[in-house]
């Protein structure tokens, strides 16, 4: 029926454009955790991995995963690639965020270029696409991702992982075996970012409820959006009543990444649960955000944004939740659904960043670190009439 | 019929999306509103709100207002709440930005559940909701308020009254009888801040229509949206020519401020006028703000954001608005609702307030307030690396 | 029929609401791009024009243009008057933004006053609008302009290069016949104003579709939307190259700036073409951004933020490019539109900035250029807690 058809494709393109709004949203988050010597690069590289991604998936991904134009959708065919275009660079924002201040654009942005024309579009493949693992021993076609607490955050988080493993900690981070602490240099700039997330979120999960058009989807879609927004919540309460308790004060990077923990958290199963169920899973999720960065910094994964925790962590915990809460869905689908992706994506991942270190020399110099990436990459300053103490 | 039911859950999807867009909206003006010391601060109180008014309204305050999600709609019900849900973090907002400088962040997430889960609830109860009182000689449910001159931005400004009376002055601000300048320590997120407002008010009026699925009702949401704007626009250049007329400089604070205050002004009539008379309203709107900054500071009720002034004085006036220019509201029926609102909230508010500043210490000491809230409370600085003046 | 109504009057409401994101979107890239002594002054200078440009396009403007409330739509006539009064402070901006650090603000009311209630009315009413030129010899209705890369952009471009041309370069700019550099102070709100410029276009160009109720209508949205965003990738990504392969460096103003070109150019037939061709006309719309920057300089014309070569520049190259990708268009029709448009907008500006000039001197004098119009205007530092290098 056409109204259905223009509704859905009305909505997706809603949808995306609360997705595009995360463009900025990680641009911002990053560039106020950041030091204030590389704010110019990472602004830059979330320009680049917008534009090289989205590129990428228009010529290569999308083919990838869907076999092109004539997947069938409920909605207009360029409504339903766009929706699936916004997803692509999140991916790689995720790792390049979790490498910050130590690696260098144009090494990144081959990496980008693999990861939305190959990586991210074959995981997408046998999710949400084609399935060419169908009826095959692999086939996890039979876990519930809603919109991706695997397919988008843990392969984020998995491409991430890989990344610190070759490419080490930025220089002094675990000097003497003593963490330095380095405070991030624009707040406000972390709090527009986490808002401008929290808000995508909501087109993120609301789109991929996939239509709109019927008293019974716009119940699901509206659920979705509830859902997904009441776990950002808990998970911000939580991680900010856990880390008062610990050091008695209030620590605002950790309170919105414990809310886009939680937002993590729900986003495989926020169609499927009752009103109450999110606060549950967005609050463990906030905790695990509170209690695996210092984890990971321990053993020496050094995440200068805490993206392991929020998306990798939470990746994993949402798609189990799904198992725990739902009993639509087995553990062992979810289970295996989260071995497939991760052990695909970890190791394609290894792979392709070590060949890209050793040819490109991903990770910066110590020298270049302590400089600052912005002069020898940019040559342009973020705040060149401020004077700063450092 | 299904696809109106489909068009309002959409539409009001959409209308809660933009006022969300009002909670960085508020966090980006009043962080740039507050000196330097305390911006991490109101940053910290901005995360708060949302998550602990958006939780305690899921938990209890929808219960209060409207009985429970049985509550009758033309739409998904899981959408009513949404846009319920994205009103009530506005009214803490508006309280919590006219104490900046001088409040704690503990004391004021109380503050914040109790606003939350009751107090504004109740309000809501008694016009748009279940109405208790429905009958009774407090029965105000004659007066016209679309979306909260009263409700909201006059509930909010009672308040913050409440607060102002009970907490004082910031340390220093009227020293032996001389107001001190405080000048804002960032306009670029003065100005983001102050538009993000704006944009999020086409949500909070148009959304407050209530359908959008007929010739008529979509005629009234244009009409809605087109009027709240234009009272922005006069509110903005009202204050705009009068304080160039009086201090021959352009002072955008007060601009945007103006353009708030007709914002407010035109909230509860948006949907009654034709195109002409939001101007008016608007441009007194703005008038007012510029008239009565100053008025509240001569009588040492310290705002440093200019709450009072924006949402107080023109939640009335917007409210009378509607009697003198549309001639299906009468002045008594306006007025009683201001009256029976302002006296429960002001009442109400400062009970609370002078308890959980009796038992909390809502207000900072003198040495906090020297010192910046932002080492004492959070221990983290809204930007460490830039040199400061002061 | 009303389902038609009610979708096309949202859509409308939608696409409106991103475009006022581009408000906050040119305040944002231009507070950044300035130096810190001239912030205050660029930001009052956004809000004024959106204030007074609004305002005279709702008074005078769009009667000109339309005729009034009574012009026919398929949608509601306030929605329709919210989509077409979006986009008429934005050719005033791409003015103001180019003249910035050295223009006054009362005298840019005056000819934003002008602007919104004439000159650019006029331009509508011959293309879109009302068209008093039909059947006579200038009549330009043969030609294909979605969006407006004529109407809008190179309208305000034209604006901008008479006001170049009176007005002459910043003091300093061309001393002793050497360019000095004068770097952006924040880079985080150029990027940030970058991107809300982009998600401003969705609304922009797939608004200017008129319809979306129908399956062919929402194709064309959708594909509208999609090509959109590919030139906006093709413009970075050649921007980006270009810039690189020249002065190996990663110049994030020009590759954003190149983005901003590449959506210039496909504003004028975003609907028109197969998904690839975007690409093509993107890619050259960044790489004339790359050359025609430094063009400009050479020949004196001081544009701070490279507005002539981003929209005036690019609004040309994208007009043209309908007739040489579709073949429904002819050259003939495409460049008479470019060269009347052009006639009448560059002459009749020249003569009112030149008047404006004369009366109420628009250009700030050298003393005050050095001091900064910050203090001199709104005696409003932009952070004044901020310790300065210059």
């Amino acid at each position: 029926m056409d109204m259905a058809y223009v509704l859905n494709t009305f909505f997706a393109i809603f949808s995306m454009t609360l997705i595009i709004l995360m463009v900025p949203g990680f641009a911002m988050l990053e560039a106020g955790l950041v030091r204030t010597k590389n704010v110019t690069t990472v602004l830059t590289v979330n320009v680049m991995i917008y534009s090289v991604a989205s590129m990428a998936f228009l010529l290569i991904g999308y083919q990838v995963a869907f076999g092109g134009f004539d997947f069938q959708s409920n909605m207009s065919k360029w409504a339903f690639f766009l929706f699936q275009m916004a997803f692509v660079g999140k991916v790689v924002n995720i790792m390049s965020g979790g490498v910050s201040e130590r690696s260098k654009i144009f090494p990144l942005a081959i990496f980008t270029f693999i990861v939305a024309s190959f990586i991210y579009p074959i995981a997408v493949n046998i999710t949400w696409g084609l399935n060419f693992l169908k009826g095959t021993a692999l086939d996890i076609s039979g876990m519930h991702d809603l919109a991706g607490s695997t397919v988008i955050h843990s392969t984020g988080g998995w491409a991430l992982l890989s990344a610190i493993l070759i490419m080490g900690a930025r220089k002094g981070r675990y000097k003497n075996n003593k963490l330095k602490i380095i405070p991030p240099s624009n707040i406000p700039l972390v709090t527009l970012g986490g808002f401008l997330l929290w808000i995508g979120w909501f087109g993120f999960n609301g789109g991929s409820v996939g239509s709109i058009a019927s008293k019974e989807s716009a119940d699901a879609v509206a659920l979705t959006i509830m859902n997904t927004n009441t776990a950002g919540l808990a998970g911000a309460i939580s991680a900010w009543a856990i880390t008062f308790f610990r050091y008695r004060k209030y620590d605002i990077t950790m309170i919105l990444n414990g809310a886009l923990g939680g937002l993590v958290a729900i986003t495989a199963g926020a169609d499927l649960f009752n009103i109450y169920i999110p606060i549950l899973i967005g609050a463990i999720g906030g905790a695990l955000v509170v209690l695996f960065v210092p984890f990971f910094d321990k053993i020496k994964l050094d995440d200068p944004v805490g993206a392991l925790s929020v998306h990798l962590v939470n990746g994993i915990w949402g798609t189990i939740a799904v198992a725990i809460f739902s009993d639509k869905f087995s553990f062992l689908a979810q289970i295996k659904g989260i071995f497939v992706i991760g052990i695909f994506v970890f190791i394609s991942s290894y792979v392709v960043i070590y060949v890209i270190n050793k040819i490109f020399n991903l990770r910066a110099t110590d020298d270049e670190q302590l400089e600052g990436l912005d002069t020898v990459e940019c040559g342009i300053e973020a705040y060149p009439e401020f004077r700063q103490t450092i």
